[in-house]
């Protein structure tokens, strides 16, 4: 018998889910469909999982692959997802409590379910045909308007207890009262350097400083902005990136010393900026850590949108 | 044929080698031998090594059991053990490199040795017969002179890449260019929380504070004078219980948010204080983590010194 080829792979963000469709190792096609989270009242059926059932069948059917011939479905879920497929909460979608293997497992009639963290399927992904390539002990960090994080270990994603691990982006970085982050902890890591955080540096610098800059003339502050300045000598963005730096860099020594990763893979919509971002966390990183830990070396994530779909193909691959 | 039923554990520390030798999952006998490191001038014989595969040979050869039913040797180390079983650098052993596994396989006759850091190889016997018991994943921390880390994840040590992962001492905890680790960094964990650590807080408040206090008709303070203190109700001894809690219960944190283990596991002498060390580290853990991690256990040790011999039993069990 012929082992089964094919795997559905399917990455679940507020917005849109992204699916791909994998034979063996090879992306043969990706898409996305809208989420529409919906929850019964009993909140024991999602339609999001029945959508993404019904997208995989018709994307299945169009290429004449029998189901039979599917060898599983992986899938990222925004929220924190326990080893057992259980989904605890899903702020982003309005989930409460949910099992989404077993409910998966009824739609598709295929008992081949792998489920993780959206943030952790983009590690592994990363490490399998991305960024993380060559190690299988990898700490993922993904920059954007949230930090979402992703632990790697032995290839094997960590889930953690309560499906928490990873959630580097509200690690306690600092004693700061007035550093209230959205989660309504306060001095967590995304407070400083997630998108807004970046920004709300340079608008503080701006308005203490008197120095000149290429960001007084703008109205809206990017974090893109900031690194072009920074890249082009601008004083006040040079010392937004410091800042930045500083904070990613004491995080990843923090994680370094109690997981002490091959490397570190650095993604996400601010990691565009390139090598001045590595440059800058690792500044920070090195004097932090006990020598033996000086070398890890940090590399930016390569397949962007991607990452997610890929690791969830790996899942299916490793697991079943 | 029956399976080979003895074990020797060995838990090398800087003045004597604890050693247990066990039947099945019980400890037999423990014994201790003195910590002779002496290594020949090529770096590659190691008298230690050979003194414990000497001191196993003669307490099996008492007993009148033969080599041949030995199953295996655990041994932790003080440094960075990597998976393969080098020791990349054991400084209270004046050791460089050390391919221990190797050496050590070499005096004994046996290929089954399983070697870890000592750190962890005591969280693994807290896991297997102490204060993690039921647990899989659990970080270990042993507060004494120095702050000891040990981690294991799915029921297995984990090393890290160059063997330094749970060197939570030296978590780079705070920006505090005062704050001068033994380690050459700056604000790690160690500096605030282990034994002199404690005591310096309480030296920086009694010389700030006007409050009587019964730490002033001493001389030398211990960590316990701290601890009985703050138990009756000493508000100088309250306030650096406080602030000791507050560094360990952020570092906790800090670990929390990146790792999720089932529970923490507090040991080492100045745990011997009791549940109020529990108490203040959860007490300033609770407000820095997210909500599902809160309910995060903290257990005291159970096995005191005997931790590493189990925990090295363990890996044997495990391993062979």
């Amino acid at each position: 018998m012929e082992e089964k080829k094919y795997i559905i792979a399917a990455d679940v963000g507020g917005m849109s889910v992204k699916m791909g469709l994998f034979l063996e190792d090879a992306l043969l096609e990706k898409w996305a469909i809208v989420t529409n989270p919906g929850e019964t009242e009993r909140g024991q059926k999602h339609q999001l999982l029945e959508d993404v059932a019904l997208s995989a069948r018709e994307h299945l059917s169009n290429r004449e692959i029998s189901m039979s011939d599917l060898r599983g479905v992986g899938i990222g879920i925004p929220g924190p997802v326990k080893d057992d497929g259980i989904v605890l909460r899903a702020p982003n979608l309005h989930w409460g409590v949910a099992n989404v293997r077993e409910e998966l497992i009824s739609y598709l009639g295929t008992p081949n379910v792998a489920i993780s963290n959206d943030a952790n399927i983009a590690a592994m992904g990363e490490v399998w045909k991305g960024g993380g390539r060559g190690y299988d002990t990898i700490v993922m960090l993904t920059l954007g308007t949230g930090i979402g994080g992703g632990v790697v270990i032995g290839g094997r994603i960590l889930n953690g207890a309560c499906g928490a691990a990873g959630e580097i982006g509200h690690l306690p970085l600092r004693n700061d009262p007035e550093a209230k982050c959205n989660c309504g902890k306060t001095g967590c890591l995304e407070y400083y350097t997630a998108a807004a955080g970046i920004v709300r540096t340079a608008r503080s610098y701006l308005a203490t400083e008197q120095e000149r800059s290429c960001l007084r003339d703008l109205t809206d502050i990017t974090p893109r902005d900031v690194f072009d300045g920074a890249k082009a000598g601008d004083p006040i963005c040079l010392r937004v990136v410091e800042s930045f730096g500083d904070a990613m860099g004491q995080a990843c020594a923090q994680v370094a010393q109690i997981l002490n990763p091959q490397a570190f893979v650095i993604g996400g919509g601010i990691s565009k900026a390139g090598s001045i971002i590595l440059d800058t966390i690792k500044a920070h990183f090195v004097p932090r850590v006990l020598p033996a830990l000086r070398d890890t070396p940090f590399c930016l994530a390569q397949l962007g949108n991607d990452a997610g779909i890929y690791g969830g193909a790996k899942m299916v691959l490793d697991a079943f």
